[in-house]
């Protein structure tokens, strides 16, 4: 059983964090943050399926294959992406600095960038919001970390549970950033996953990838996914279990406590996504394989017309069964039954004459489930998003400006 | 050479049509159409591929197999689709209604219908709209069928051009409503494509079809897709042309001027993009193969934070990358090269420091083209689509209250 307080990633034995003002950001908010164990820490990740990859993010991969690391750099207000050789160079240069300063590897440091891209970073403000967020590294740190991510976020994503496994208790703690250009493989996000577990780095990796699929895989604010997204995880050993290492009942243990932490940070970005007023969740039900319910939820979840309905609370189901048509899952439309919240407002793809006060009572609340039922296979997915709002539009209208 | 003047469906040679107003729209505008021909014409078409199909659709998929048809029937306001039996039943008498007014085969009717999904149609608006239109069928009435089938377009959408061929002159006339749902394969769209040539049904299938890949088949306004999109065209050889029964120099001539009335038609479409205030060229060259260069240019023209970006007009050339990024076609971030208008904004994958002013310029244009060359293949393709405002929102929040 998890237990959920007030947290983050600083939650965890032996986790350090700060997140401080240096300059990128033009408005003057929090732009450097910095994770760091008290010990060398193994690592996982999971980064973006975009070609386009930002030169932060190269760095990342690259120095993520040993399986170790002591800190993650992440810079918001600029995306280091598209820049050419001096991006990377950059990149590099953050991550020598800070392993400079905290006595450690080049290697062992993880760099993150958020923003816009393709522009170069400001590097005297970098350089000198790296030395500040070092001397600022606190116990209490993560949510000043938090936010230091945030870009067009309204609102910081953090938690911390507390499990327990057999000889001791761990904490796992999180934390992300993400609000429009969101979309499985993966968003313009980034996640960072803590704990004082004592795992390996292969079953921290296993987790952590099963955990994401499920979650962060599973949110879409506007079907873009950006170069820059990456979900870390950090296990520094510092609870003193005596070592997950094979596939055990520990392992589940973690393993649930991983995914409750993704859980809440996804359902949390979706919340926020930009411009929104409701969380939708969609669930498709009974497709004949994976991959069909995977398209029909996702087509759903993306459609701009399906999404501008929940805005103006409308339970125009025609738009719902309209996207999966569209999705290529493989289904018979005489069959599919549609539901709004408790409402079922479409049977075996025909029109219900259902109570259209009630509809808009469950439409106007602040989160919405739709379910799909395809009544062909036993195959289910989930996917979160959110409706599509005026302020979308100002939003994005104006971001680079 | 074509020779383009103001026209429509009823500029060729024995083509009537009429648009009335029945009652299925609330607000009392037209909403059924008759476009006939005076005598059985050879008949194609080209429908939705999504799913889930309505029942006027159908009806039409089944009719238009023979190869010929005296008349087709829509009605707007009402999609007639996701009813059930009843749909189909409805579709049908509204056929057999025609026939019966026009003396001719039922089989020789086609029905389309466009408008909100999942309300039965009400037939006594439909019966006494039918008899009305075929009353008024006239050499003048194209302009007023063009008006019955309008949904949420703002402007009507009519061309007709001439074109001579060796014993002959042909005019072909286009007619076309379209305005949000609107993703190949095919949109919320409605064609109609009428000439006086005589020429065989496989051909002028296969001068549709190609026409429609190119041009209404490039048209993206929100990444919908519809259930009761058709392109319809009919020729009825009035024009006493020695007839086109291969793939001559006639034939060439024919398809371009199909092909001609198709592009604007499709342009107009994405100009009259629910909420649009701009029309937007998306063109993707340099692709190593056909369907690189589709996904490529379509990942562009959907994505909403493109679309955003040039409602706000913001040289935001980073989400353009993006999106070829995530379209899932195989090319080198190094090597691609973003123009917006004649202005190059990125260079290799990097960002050129280009002139703000110049950019803000260009994008305050009503019609804005955006280049990306992958420098990897000799394949091309373009689209079009239009801005996303926030009149998009306002307008699908509320289309079905």
């Amino acid at each position: 059983m998890n237990t959920i307080f007030e947290g983050g990633i600083t939650s965890p034995k032996g986790f350090l964090a700060a997140g401080e003002a240096c300059g990128i950001k033009k408005n003057g908010k929090k732009d450097i943050a910095i994770i760091s164990s008290i010990d060398t820490a193994v690592a996982a990740g999971v980064f973006t399926t975009n070609k386009v990859k930002g030169h932060s993010l190269q760095v990342t991969m690259e120095h993520i294959k040993s399986g170790y690391s002591r800190a993650l750099v992440i810079n918001s207000g600029n995306a280091n992406a598209c820049i050419g050789e001096q991006g990377y160079k950059d990149a590099v240069e953050m991550a020598g600095l800070t392993a400079n300063l905290l006595q450690c590897e080049p290697e062992e440091i993880l760099i993150g960038s958020t923003g816009v891209i393709g522009v170069p970073l400001n590097m005297p403000s970098v350089r000198s919001g790296i030395r500040l967020a070092v001397q600022r590294l606190s116990e209490n740190g993560g949510h000043d970390a938090e936010e230091a991510i945030m870009t067009t976020d309204l609102r910081p994503k953090e938690i911390a549970v507390e499990i327990e496994i057999q000889d001791a208790k761990v904490i796992i703690g999180g934390m992300a950033k993400g609000s429009g250009m969101i979309h499985p493989n993966m968003a313009t996000m980034i996640g960072v996953i803590t704990t004082d577990a004592n795992i390996s780095r292969g079953l921290l990796d296993k987790a952590l990838k099963e955990a994401v699929k499920k979650t962060f895989n599973r949110v879409s604010v506007d079907g873009d996914t950006s170069v820059c997204d990456m979900v870390v995880a950090f296990a520094n050993g510092e609870a003193n279990n005596s070592g997950i290492v094979k596939e055990s009942v520990d392992f589940e243990a973690f393993k649930k406590g991983v995914e409750y932490v993704c859980t809440f940070l996804a359902r949390e970005i979706a919340k926020d996504g930009e411009g929104a007023t409701k969380l939708v969740e969609i669930a498709v039900n009974g497709a004949s394989s994976e991959v069909d319910a995977y398209n029909a939820v996702c087509s759903v979840a993306k459609s701009p017309l399906v999404k501008t309905a929940i805005f103006g609370e409308d339970a125009n189901w025609g738009r719902i069964l309209t996207a999966v048509g569209y999705s290529g899952a493989d289904f018979d439309p005489n069959l599919v039954d549609i539901s709004i919240g408790s409402l079922m407002v479409c049977r075996n793809g025909c029109a219900l004459d259902f109570d259209e006060a009630a509809a808009k009572k469950i439409l106007k609340e602040k989160e919405i489930k739709i379910a799909i039922n395809l009544k062909k296979g036993q195959y289910s997915d989930r996917m979160w998003t959110c409706d599509f709002s005026y302020d979308y539009v100002k939003i994005n209208g104006s971001y680079r400006s």
